[in-house]
């Protein structure tokens, strides 16, 4: 397994695979790696060649007081795991060289950025498209996975790859859970132990949400009201749940089959996402 | 000579062309081309094996009350000047295909893009370099020129090229002028009579900064304030005239050799740019 740090290094092992017609699959992350990024490297892999990951922990998708100095890290670790799965390249690269001091681009998918997570964390997805953008431009993968825990990050890539006419297949993976049903997120180890057991009413809402629509519950607002509901129960403070298309993530007025219901709590200081389609 | 409209054809072309190992150059356009073009396709003609030259008269860099439904087009005569060239493929995309009703994205290179002509043109610069980089993406060329007469401009995508990491090397084009010294523009064919007259004081403004420069003058304010009068005699609407680094675009507080001294003015409606390195 090669290990790069450097743009230039790796572009130029990009070009030899690109000469010799090896098709290349791309995993970004942030390393922390769980179950959730292994079945996303598990899907590229059966896809591709030759598969790179990339660990990143990207600092312009983080607000001024959010988690960026203390996300968890470690490489040591994530480089074992990548190894076991077979993975041919990973880069880790500098923030001082995906953002020198004079840096100054970035690239904005408007209306789908603002909503949802995008609403309380106003310049995250704006963060992810310029790094996905930038490691896109360096990896030129022919496939790249994304996970559907991150279902808006996933709809904002796509829609910024079909914008700017480039020419990666991106693949969704499903979520991936704890046996209790709890999504799994590398912010999971900030939880307490009370946390983490409240932190399953997430999922449970949501599968609250699907039985009740199968048994005819048509009515967001119904449904949102009472997920909220049992949400606070377990001293979860909302940040949002929505009931969205799974294109334009624009609300519905009637739950339908393949409605995306999105949401995002905190418990503590952590904030946690989940989401299911009807 | 080829003449594409489509994104997935062009594509399909310029895959075949890159499986060839055939260097490709690339010089967009937004058409009523004039000998300023002609330099850079001259230029880019040199220093590639497969030539392909845009025409897209960009709506999203032309301000809601500026011209874009007026600015000057003529296919026709465009061809057959590029015919003429040598060129090998003319890329001629509808509006529709290149902004279709859901399109969302935008790229933006900060600091650089809200000084001099941004000033008083709030996105143009956004609307170039998401053209550019959509161009870029689809034509997947070695080397692009563009000229200095649109200094900022090529300064910007030069930015934007280097933090994507994009492999594309950008040539810079000498300023082409009439025989009386005024900048080759599509837009000259707006001026009057006595507006075109009037208009050569833009570079006889810049000659005497330089001649100035040269007997010693070092005072950015002095030289500035001087060119200025100099306009506004002859009718011109002063924008900007500012001496600045060629690098930064940031004022400088004492003229050196390589100093950019740029400005915009008006003549009628009809706004001009023009500039000169000392």
């Amino acid at each position: 397994m090669l290990f790069v740090r450097n743009v230039a290094k790796l572009k130029k092992i990009i070009k030899q695979k690109k000469n010799q017609n090896v098709t290349i699959g791309f995993v970004p992350t942030m390393g922390y790696l769980h179950e959730g990024h292994l079945s996303l490297i598990r899907i590229a892999r059966k896809k591709c060649q030759f598969l790179a990951v990339s660990i990143f922990v990207n600092p312009i998708q983080f607000g001024p007081k959010e988690d960026f100095k203390k996300y968890p890290r470690n490489l040591k670790k994530d480089l074992r795991m990548l190894k076991d799965e077979g993975v041919d390249l990973v880069f880790y690269p500098s923030v001082k060289d995906m953002y020198p001091a004079d840096y100054k681009t970035s690239v904005y998918v408007k209306e789908l950025s603002k909503i949802l997570c995008g609403a309380s964390r106003p310049h995250h997805f704006q963060g992810v498209t310029t790094i996905v953008l930038k490691l896109l431009n360096v990896v030129q993968p022919d496939i790249m996975a994304f996970g559907k825990k991150d279902f808006q990050q996933a709809i904002i890539i796509k829609k910024m790859v079909e914008d700017l006419h480039l020419d990666v297949k991106i693949t969704m993976g499903k979520i991936i859970r704890e046996k209790d049903g709890l999504a799994l997120s590398s912010r999971n180890i900030y939880l307490s132990k009370t946390q983490r057991k409240n932190a399953v009413v997430l999922h449970e809402s949501l599968k609250w949400a699907k039985q009740a629509f199968k048994k005819g519950l048509r009515n967001p607002k119904e449904t949102i009201k009472r997920m909220k509901m049992t949400i606070k129960e377990k001293n979860g403070r909302i940040d949002y749940v929505e009931a969205v298309d799974p294109c334009t993530l624009q609300p519905v007025k009637k739950l339908q089959k393949g409605t995306l219901i999105a949401l995002a709590a905190f418990f503590g200081k952590t904030r946690l996402i989940d989401n299911t389609i009807l």
